[in-house]
């Protein structure tokens, strides 16, 4: 049960963003820049980056909703995502990717954790300042989504199937508001 | 040394703003509600949570420039920060306070350790539904600038009497733009 009355029965961060429309507006911006930016990461690896911290702070809700969005970017290989999860560094994925996993791994553990070898190691691999800039500020907003999805107790839906048809939707149309006005496809 | 070049030589997380203004821009305007509304929870309650969690998450920028902040709304009782930071338990601040403080140290481990018990314990107190909503969206929100600043190795300036001359600024104007691109005052 959540941990306040939302006035809502809307599932994961929906329920708080309907709550509290006045911060849901910049919350649905930053998301919409980090995630669906065109310019530099593929939205693929962005979803990745979001969906392997969300994994790493155990926020069910998060990371099987922003897995379910990356596996539509990736065509439904859904093994890739998978892979990631559990050891990236073997995955099927550019060693830009990987080198970028390792500092956004670092950042859900702390700020400070991040070396300078993890990233000239990224820079090696080809990433550039503002793949290093995102990675970052995606893996820190998701140490705040997480911890706003599960620090009020939010609904965490148990049927499966609602993942992806939910991220057929923000796949589609993005993360503004219909996020949590819009009705979900039965 | 910063990670990436940000184009400019601000100190912490300024820098990164104005590398970024497409996502400063959100997230100034969601510093700007969570830190300075008038409804519910003071100013300097929101500004001592920000500086409780960026303390828990060793942030040296984000800490001492929020508690500056805080000891302007507290009419320049410096000690109020330093009892929170030390022991808020048996700080000089309401019951309210502490259980939202309670709260949101959880929030810094992990949204998963707050517990219905610290929520009953602080609506006793007499926090509402948005003091709690509002108090895990602060610590949450901070859990993410503190890994911005530290994530990417923004510059910490070592001289302290910085800080308060920069509080004087964010307590007058608040967190616009000019959070990044205003000189400040000497």
């Amino acid at each position: 049960m959540p941990h306040i009355d939302f006035k809502n029965d809307l599932p994961g961060i929906r329920s708080a963003l309907a709550y509290s429309p006045e911060t849901a507006a910049p919350l649905g911006v930053l998301a919409e820049i980090l995630l669906r930016s065109d310019e530099g990461l593929t939205r693929a690896e962005r979803e990745l980056i979001a969906t392997y911290v969300s994994y790493l702070n155990d926020c069910f809700y998060c990371h099987h909703s922003h897995g379910e969005i990356a596996c539509i970017y990736l065509d439904g290989d859904r093994e890739i995502i998978d892979q990631v999860r559990n050891d990236f560094s073997t995955a099927d994925i550019s060693e830009k990717l990987k080198g970028l996993l390792r500092i956004a791994g670092k950042v859900q553990q702390s700020g400070k954790a991040v070396t300078t070898d993890d990233v000239v190691h990224a820079k090696n691999s080809g990433a550039t300042d503002k793949d290093i800039h995102d990675t970052v500020l995606i893996a820190a907003a998701f140490c705040m989504f997480n911890r706003y999805v599960d620090g009020l107790a939010t609904t965490t839906p148990k049927d499966m199937s609602s993942y992806p048809l939910r991220a057929k939707q923000v796949a589609e149309k993005g993360y503004g508001n219909h996020i949590y006005t819009e009705k979900q496809p039965a």
